[in-house]
């Protein structure tokens, strides 16, 4: 099996790196709350982190194109499955920090989801464009749902489902799969033209689809599908005098704050605020670039902010209540991706280009760690498993 | 060290335990994040629970008075902290099955919590009256803060923080805790007469008080302390031809779903509908009983209720759109908690006097599993650890 590395007992010294498989009694007895992976992009590995004396325990390599990647959990917290470029789905035991099982399920893949029950792997498909579904303990194959369409937006849903968009057919699709019978899928149309990502809401009601050929975003609610999709943010500003767009900002990490929902503004250096409840505009807020991750922590009280190249070396923090911006932090080129513990206390933030995670404290902002890692770009924790559309 | 017992590789055969010792080594390399306790009130036990193939690993004994017992768990899930009536508080380590360390901290207790950073475990006594703090990874004491009054409604809020109300005094304080630096307090006089309980919301920015002594709740906003404290639901039935109180509501089982909050009616056979904008009563549902806990299914579809002696052998499951009670359950008598696992997939629930706990599917209604148990009250998962305010 191709991948394989020990768990280290204790964390990694800087840049160096133990290799070779070690015995399986050796690995560590410990809880697994606090783990989590970083994507090493471009040397195809993953680190394996921990939050509590954050620390790097371990590295895993031989994952193939991480360009892109991201990961979900088992419920057990136990396993990560990384979602590779090439269509590799890779299982990683976080606790022997080993490749547990890899398949390469596709040509080209843009991220995966897991059922609420945790038995299902779920991978979305350019090429050929559909679903494909696995079994989460031996990742052999459940279902094969083709679309004819690349699928973006992959996401979980309550009830062993899942739901995606199709981007050329401008379509969002859910899946649900009982035990032991087929996939029923359900069809929406006509949701607008090219859905390029897609995410649902904290509590798993709504699923929100950005639209790239109009100005404007599609939603729909899950309790009540046969009302069918409903436009909201019409003109929100995507196609009036737009910036050259230098990166598509990402959905999955729109943030809901209380209220507010904070959106960032396709090619522009705003974010929208946005009424939770009937998705109309309440405001913008001017931010240093083109916003691609805006996440709010977990408490709803400031939304974090990276940003597109060439201004990838900020992260700017806005206080939800008064949409100030409080603090920004300038870290180095290629600022890729940041992630909160479950209870917001930290966030750990990739620099690609400075090859370092950085930690924080969100309250004091003091720095609280500064890990090595090779070009690092996703920070994907366990705790995800506990939670609806991750 | 009083009650260690072996944790099982398998799950228990029904009615029969392993006793004696298990050395470390044969602890199973597993995930923690499916793990959960159960408390056995009458035998001062827990049985450790996963959720995925749903059984019991092994139980713990030697925990002292549980009546009322209630845990919180470690950011890595490995250990519960369980909080006795008697004083005692017991750090179990979930993965050895066994108690990692136990001290009888005062006379008389009614529930703790985990600070955001799972440094800190406190602790609130009626006798004396006051809050103790203790380091999670070795219960040494780190503060303690005498308060003169009985000390009900504690729970963690963000930053090193803890909240809690005075019963005779009719206050609120805040405590929080820097690292090496005396505690800070804050305290909210005037805030009704008797709090009982009291919870914070799921995003940690207010705190409600339920008052024993008038017909109202108090509500603070942890974002704006300089404005005090607000009283909210004046009249909402406390003081109108009250039935007779056979078991205080509690607070911490009041469910959030979607816009509304969901209250079980003192000593009514109702729930209370509430704004969760501006906690204005929105409407009733009749149920079957004076309702203990009222518990939203993690998104927020269901509201799942248990009821009062003598009508405490029923579950009822309302839908949190229509308000209809769309299922019931007849379970035996002494029906005493419920917990969802945290995507909502499996309800958990304890039946005392039956000696079991029912696991049943939250969509389909079957019944997923019965597990023996003796006597069972509070079931507690483990991934709580990811929450604030349990």
């Amino acid at each position: 099996m191709a991948g394989r590395r020990n768990l280290l007992l204790t964390g990694l010294a800087a840049g160096t790196l133990a290799g070779g498989a070690a015995p399986a009694a050796t690995a560590e007895l410990r809880g697994t709350g606090d783990l989590g992976l970083v994507v090493e992009r471009a040397s195809g590995s993953v680190l394996i982190v921990e939050t509590t004396g954050r620390t790097a325990l371990g590295r895993v390599t031989g994952l193939g194109d991480l360009s892109h990647a991201s990961a979900v959990f088992s419920r057990d917290g136990r396993y990560g499955f990384v979602f590779g470029r090439d269509g590799g789905l890779t299982k990683i035991d976080l606790l022997r920090g080993e490749v547990a099982r890899r398949i390469v399920q596709a040509g080209n893949s843009i991220g995966g989801a897991i059922s609420d029950d945790g038995r299902l792997v779920a991978v979305g498909n350019y090429e050929p464009g559909g679903i494909r579904v696995f079994g989460s303990a031996t990742l052999d194959p459940v279902a094969d749902i083709p679309t004819g369409s690349k699928v973006v937006g992959l996401s979980d849903i309550p009830g062993r489902g899942f739901i995606f968009s199709l981007f050329e057919a401008g379509e969002v699709w859910t899946a649900t799969i009982p035990e032991g019978g087929p996939p029923e899928i359900r069809r929406f149309r006509d949701v607008g033209r090219q859905p390029y990502d897609g995410f649902v809401t904290p509590d798993g009601r709504h699923y929100i689809a950005g639209l790239f050929g109009e100005d404007g975003l599609a939603r729909i609610d899950l309790w009540h599908p046969e009302r069918g999709v409903q436009r909201v943010l019409p003109g929100y500003g995507r196609g009036e005098e737009p910036l050259p767009v230098f990166k598509m900002p990402h959905l999955r990490g729109w943030a809901v704050a209380g209220e507010q929902v904070f959106l960032p503004a396709i090619g522009r250096h705003e974010l929208l605020v946005v009424d939770r409840r009937d998705w109309t505009e309440r405001g913008r807020v001017a931010v240093h670039g083109q916003p691609v991750f805006a996440v709010a922590r977990p408490d709803g009280r400031q939304v974090w902010v990276n940003f597109a190249h060439p201004r990838n070396d900020v992260v700017q923090v806005v206080d939800a209540e008064s949409l100030a911006v409080v603090r920004a932090f300038t870290l180095g080129r290629g600022v890729m991706h940041l992630e909160f513990t479950p209870r917001g206390e930290q966030v750990w933030i990739s620099v690609r280009d400075a090859n370092r995670v950085e930690v924080f404290d969100t309250r004091s902002f003091a720095r609280l760690a500064s890990l090595p890692a090779e070009a690092p770009s996703g920070i994907l924790l366990a705790a995800r498993a506990q939670r609806v559309g991750f």
